[in-house]
């Protein structure tokens, strides 16, 4: 009993710190400036920590195409050695204050959106879109001149204005943003419509104020109405924000990651520490957008993408958004029963996330370890589907597998938080 | 039988006409240069037509700040005598290519949006959201120096700069934005925050290819992104130029025409012509948004904007939009319902806007006059609720009198389209 309120009190001061976020895009800058505690000759990549020899071929082209990149290498098979032998060091993402979708490769020079959690000041970063490239390297670890290029273009001469623009404005709020847009059928993992615009409003004065010629600020001014879904990777910005403000407080029995490297998928707890509990990655199911696919062409789960989830968008906000559902066959209620559902295994609500499909209720928050293995019900996450390449091939949803909860239920009561 | 055959054909050709319209933003021109046979002096407002002595006060009030915005009179007194005396002609807006939403005076000197049916050609045009001052001169019939200085600066210094950008960019289509717009919350009259954005993102980059200077396209930067429903304006004009393809079809027995004047509301329906049927303009129903307000202070049904139901928008489209019927204490599953009741009085499904909430079914179009009386279902309008002096006091929706229904179907009758 003593313990159970012990526990309650310390995931109401992990939900508080999600709900209480207040994220603001402040500045756009190379990793190095952002990552607290980056060593030299590192890869980061999505999902819980793995070595280069035991990761999937997408990561590992990914690392090879990082340590071209990066100049460290000057061969594929050079690059191979140095990430065989520990010369060039490889961890997870979330170990550090960014957060990568798909393979998640971040690198010192890559530029990435800066978003600081004004309650805590907590910094994460991550990698923009990279516009006609898409996914590119730092999403699909697909390495090329052009590729390198336009990474260069965006750092040096695409984004400084975009970082004057957000110095000069004092940042963009982004709470607003998203419970708007969760108003407008976005759950802001798989679909951020309304995201993408209320930023384009928000931001396209700040760039009409901060330079005197439309010539300089018309790359950005095509960049951001151009380029669907670019507020995806803000959106996890400002989730990994949240969850760094989170994370760490004793007792707490609330998820703090959800993430997958395409082997294996782990969470981290935030009375546990660094410490990851994983299991195989799960398929994803959905709708394949090309014909002749079936799972045996999907990868299992790859990126941290999830960390939507983690802060109650996503699956679990799936009544927002009956179309992104729609990808997983759901009809309206059912989407709405997703989100009744998740609120089972939910420690809290959050009040600034108010859905009118759900006739004004708020939005669950907060996955509780516990009550996931109470009740046998996994947390919902929606995502794309991809092959073996990189390639799109269709979307649709997953469930956490429940071997990382029992898993982090264990070392809770290992740690005596849960009595036995 | 066969006279069942020639109106459902002449109905399929009015709902045709409606569904398959092209409307594109292509202009923003003085009143005087896009509405067609405007005689001189003649102030144009909502509703059906009516004398100035009949009028009620807030557009009694319009007339006499038209007639001093134009200069045709030196004061309200002189402007009340011309106005009596014929001297200055008052005509209905929706006698014209244009629409007025509130008081809907339109006067020659006023600048308006302009949007092309591009499948006809027809155009129409409607005054637009009048900034800081809301709805101002145009909306609510309010005249001082400010507003005339304002509604001159429009027209003069914000918007050629606008006007240069929709020519370039050949103008901009509407139909894709109300569609999407459609499955991001708004019903297109009493919201359109989805609509707003998505235009705002296709414009900001033909603002910033038409000119050099940050400077000349930031008050329009500034207008658009800072005016909510700067859309229901254009969305008016879009609705206008579908329905003035949509109207004179032989023998079809779909509405082209729904308004009120605060003192009477009228229809008008594509096979006959020119002609009014009218009953007493209807109460709204919804919530009060000022304390000690009741129905005893709202002003009866005034105002244009009811075209947006007539093409199958606002309250017919309910069920896209939960948080506008919640304004009518509905609660989802009754916003759902509501869209159900209006598919059986209209003649038409309209193809490209399909609901997410409607589990991806389109919405209905093409209210019959046949229907509504068969079934006594009228139809359900959005809308905001006035006072007698223009304040806005809340919001809900109406139904459209019966009686206007049955007028037109006794005329349908008399003209031999419907059998005894």
């Amino acid at each position: 009993m003593e313990n159970c309120e012990r526990i309650d009190a310390a995931n109401r001061a992990c939900v508080a710190a999600i709900v209480e976020a207040q994220p603001y895009w402040v500045d756009i800058l190379p990793a190095r400036e952002v990552i607290e505690g980056l060593p030299e000759r590192t890869v980061l990549h999505s999902g819980p920590p793995i070595a280069f020899a035991d990761m999937c071929e997408l990561h590992r082209r990914g690392m090879i195409g990082a340590a071209l990149l990066e100049g460290w290498a000057g061969n594929a098979a050079e690059a191979a050695n140095m990430l065989e032998s520990g010369a060039i060091r490889v961890d997870s993402a979330l170990n550090y204050n960014t957060v990568g979708s798909g393979v998640g490769i971040v690198t010192p020079s890559v530029a990435l959106m800066v978003v600081e959690d004004r309650r805590t000041g907590k910094r994460a970063g991550v990698f923009p879109h990279e516009g006609a490239f898409g996914g590119g390297f730092c999403g699909w670890g697909v390495y090329s001149k052009e590729i390198a290029e336009n990474l260069r273009w965006m750092r040096e001469e695409l984004f400084p204005v975009v970082s004057d623009a957000l110095r000069r404005a004092g940042g963009i709020s982004l709470k607003p943003i998203l419970a708007e847009s969760l108003q407008m059928g976005d759950e802001n993992h798989s679909r951020q419509t309304a995201a993408d615009l209320l930023t384009i409003r928000e931001l396209m004065p700040c760039l009409a104020r901060v330079r005197k010629s439309t010539a300089e600020i018309f790359p950005a001014v095509e960049y951001f109405t151009g380029t669907p879904r670019f507020f995806h990777n803000i959106g996890q910005a400002a989730a990994r924000a949240a969850l760094l403000s989170a994370h760490g407080i004793a007792d707490s029995t609330v998820v703090t990651a959800m993430c997958g490297n395409g082997v294996e998928f782990g969470i981290k707890v935030s009375g546990l520490g660094d410490r990851w509990f994983t299991a195989p990655s799960p398929m994803i199911r959905g709708y394949f957008a090309r014909e002749n696919c079936s799972e045996k062409d999907q990868l299992p789960w790859i990126g941290d993408s999830s960390v939507c989830e983690t802060v109650g968008l996503g699956g679990i906000a799936g009544a927002a958004s009956p179309i992104v559902c729609a990808y997983r066959q759901l009809k309206l209620v059912d989407a709405i029963a997703v989100t009744r559902e998740m609120q089972t295994i939910c420690a809290g609500r959050n009040p600034a996330y108010v859905i009118p499909n759900l006739d004004f209720d708020c939005l669950p928050v907060g996955v509780d370890v516990r009550r996931v293995v109470e009740t046998g019900i996994a947390p919902v996450l929606h995502v794309g589907i991809i092959d073996h390449a990189g390639g799109w091939i269709g979307a649709g949803g997953a469930r956490v597998p429940m071997e990382c909860f029992s898993k982090a239920l264990d070392a809770l009561r290992q740690d005596g938080v849960i009595g036995e």
